[in-house]
């Protein structure tokens, strides 16, 4: 049995982890810390979860070496407890953004703040294990990847170096704007309607393009749902445009020994994927342009947040990768 | 032609109440007012109505003799706003609680506060022109009913005087808890459940319960809606159960005069009413226990609110009663 | 490991069971077998369940002695084949509702069709384990609780015997009304609406005053939510009326052995058990009358059906009631 | 006054266009057809509508010449309509498909029938008046646009004749399916989800790209929403690209004298326009790729439908163009 600490479960995706961790039959729940809500329940907070433990406040001493942590703090907040904790001995899985960028240079550009540690940085591996899953299962900092990212990459990397021309448009429930309470989560906003948000400016724009080594022209919209992500993805195919049989040989091959993704036949739903780990992709090709037209869908909290954390500790520890998810 | 003053103009109730009123062929909108968002136009608030009015900080001063006013703060600070209004010759309909309940006593009972004009309270006409028509002609201050009471009212009131045991099981949507963000109207609390609040506590369980002239248990819901709220009324008939049709024909007589109520013979939805004036109404009887089972619904932002309002400065100013509402 | 055949898998609730089934570490799942969809996965009618199992044809043939039963049949269907499979030697719970009125003259009344074994009716034991475990135990046929019954009963047990005045106001999700497509669950009537249908005529009325020793006035309710059904039960109390603590401690006391039932502090939403075999409840106590109000929150295919399906093969079969459901 | 026939009126286009004929201050309904539902009223149909009209079958010979009418007839079944009434002096909009093709050829192909008037269709005019206004007040038939296209052209537009590689992902709400019930439109397969449908196959495309002069690839995604539509439009823009201000400048100007299409400033939600005839565009462009990006929202069963089909009958009849509109 290992501890893992969950750095900020008042949130949406800290609860659910918390949740998927002390369920776990491998980890130990640790320190649960929260910066509101400190002495609730993790059930009082997230009545879904029936989750004991209490939020406390962080304390860096109560951490062991050789213990994992995962850091659910919103980016710029994230990266100082992340140097700690490693600094400490202990692994983590930073569920921020944090990590997730190569280019220490693109914070500023795209979060708003010069990174701390530049060499954390530059260890750090991307978590997505359908390309790193050998890197994370040694890696000190294991950067979970972004919603939007997970659901977009896992629709085009089979294609990846041979797609340009690329349109991403999403469509993500509202618990992915985060649980702060805001005009935009309002009721009375979301429902019965969809529109797009921060066009040509989302931060998960450079880390889909950086992923998938090509530009991206993406544009996330918010639609009436709770938990659920969908890319829909269309690109130019770089040489020869494959059959359609071939191209759908091709998903399924890529993804043959990566069983939390289900390469399906028909465009995905949401509901499909709903409260669990799997993502579904469905790769079509548009006769008359050639293009590839792809389809990626999650759960924002589960393969988008909470669940790839606990898959990606599941592999830091070495126990098997599904262990907790299914 | 009339000028209308909307103070509080930058929450649902006030907003809807604006645009209600710009288009209205006999009124014209004076201030518009709210104390967020000043300067900003109701259109920007409120993208649905295509109100070009600027916000305004209310200006006391720029109001005249004669104008009227609707007032749309919450309760405790609209009593304020009402007496000074009034005391400057306008004629006012309070759309907040603060002129609702008859006995000054209950205002630090239920709502925590100490009324600071008994005087104009004594004087309030209650807003329903389903009871109190030819008072609200003439009234210098009218209280707008609550969105509960209303759909509760209209499903009793024909039989008011021979019920008790009331039970009152209310069903709103989430506009009813107004613009602010709070967790309770996050998209994610509200959407695909349902759950009682302020069980036996809420405030408006003394006004309906004035208004019926009976105790009412009365249980309010939040449903994922936008607008709309549906009253379930449960209640024993004093005397002789009367005949199911004679039941119907009592309030089809009661509402002959009162073209907002509709008597419908089947259990209304929502649907049916949202975004109207019109109120639907169904009185059942239980033939087994002799019980009144009436279901009332309205639109918790028209019926319940902005439009009932726009029905009480009709009838102050002598113009039809459906003016500007049909 | 004991099998279990699942009669009618392509409904709602079918699908639900023989997902849980799937996953069971007693059960195996024998037939699954539908009277639409015979050579489809459930997988493929359902994709949220991740069942491989190709929906069949029902073969009594080539069910054994020994073997379980779950029947999902619409009611006056399902009896024949309850009858066929004892006569087997099948244990068998019925999901649908015919078996779960003691009185065989009630069939004709409130479900239009003459009982063809009023002698399984006798033997049928009701499938509430809070009340009837140990019978469950060693049945032939269970008769699984309506939804509605479910959640009013489970709100009320505790008192059951001091309750009179009854009106239990349930509001239920639209999963409830069945997979079959009508208008009444068209996306574009449930949505964004709350209605009251079959007021005074519903069939769980019988089953509810049944087991509560009582006549209840029922309304149901359906409301915009996929899954989950909320009863908000209203009664006098015989006697003397309680105190809060004592009556809390009543329910308290009552539920100590029946892990499922969870006794909660605020009125519970439907979140807090959706997807799971959880009821919460919580008794309340209007001062002003002495009345009890009590809510009582499940998933409609859960607790509501199959969950607790699987909870009364448990039983059956003897395994830990909860085997399977955490 | 001028009498307007709706022929198919029991769907939700045409109980929309019969709800605002009812109320047109310059038409009068004729007859109020459908093929279901006869002898009941619209307002029995559609409870939002108090439109009192009883539901006939069709009668050619009750028609007159002169006057106007609006088919409303699934694609395949209208053609043969409005070739009679056309025959009979009738001047029609035909709200189904079946002329808004210039080519023949396309009808099988697309549509899975041989067109039986193509006099008609060539001489039919395509029902846009943001690009036909002067053509549609003397045509004696209009092709009334397709939903998605209406959305999708009014985005692009202003830029026609410079946009290649267009991309169009749309978001439709579930009326926009139609009334039928079926298990794609049931609540709990629309509720909480999105998917895409009719990948690369929606009978829409060919009508975009035929009025936008370019191929398209276009994708329809069901979302959970009543009624509204949003397109969004990604191209490349041939020749220089220009500065965000002229681009934007462009789409003003050619709106000017359009007064339903409103160009906005932020990215539209469905809730600006619902239940309006208003459309709203927003262009951007994505200065890495000198792309466009383009909005366009609209009520799916007003300007997609109905509201257009007013509008163009306003035009024909010689009538304010915004008359029974505002």
């Amino acid at each position: 049995m290992s501890t893992v600490h969950v750095i900020g479960a008042a949130g949406f995706a800290g609860a659910q982890l918390a949740a998927l961790l002390d369920a776990h039959p491998h980890f130990t729940l640790g320190q649960v810390t929260a910066r509101s809500d400190v002495g609730r329940r993790v059930v009082d907070v997230a009545p879904e979860y029936r989750v004991d433990a209490v939020l406390q406040q962080f304390d860096l001493a109560g951490v062991g070496q050789g213990d994992f942590a995962a850091v659910c703090y919103p980016h710029a907040e994230a990266a100082a407890v992340v140097s700690d904790l490693v600094d400490r001995g202990v692994r983590v899985v930073d569920v921020s953004a944090d990590h997730r960028l190569n280019d220490p240079a693109q914070y500023p550009e795209w979060y708003g703040f010069t990174h701390p540690r530049p060499d954390l940085l530059a260890e750090a591996v991307y978590g997505l294990p359908e390309i790193n899953r050998d890197a994370i299962r040694t890696a000190r900092v294991v950067a979970n990847p972004g919603c939007y990212p997970m659901a977009s990459l896992l629709a085009m990397l089979p294609m990846r170096g041979r797609l340009t021309d690329i349109v991403v448009d999403a469509k993500s429930g509202a618990s992915g704007a985060g649980r702060t309470p805001t005009p935009d989560v309002h009721y009375s906003s979301v429902a019965d309607s969809v529109r797009a948000y921060k066009v040509l400016s989302h931060r998960h724009t450079p880390e889909i393009a950086q992923q998938i080594g090509a530009s991206v022209l993406f544009t996330p919209h918010m639609v009436p749902v709770d938990r659920g992500l969908l890319a829909s993805c269309y690109a130019r195919i770089d040489g020869d445009v494959p059959h359609a049989d071939d191209l759908r040989q091709t998903y399924v091959d890529f993804y043959a020994d990566h069983l939390f993704v289900e390469v399906v036949d028909e465009p995905p739903g949401m509901r499909a994927v709903q409260r669990t780990n799997f993502a579904q992709v469905c790769p079509m090709l548009d006769p008359a342009s050639g293009r590839l037209v792809a389809f990626g869908v999650i759960d924002n909290l589960m393969k988008g947040a909470a669940g790839q954390a606990v898959q990606n500790l599941n592999l830091m520890a070495g126990v098997p990768e599904t262990e907790g998810l299914l």
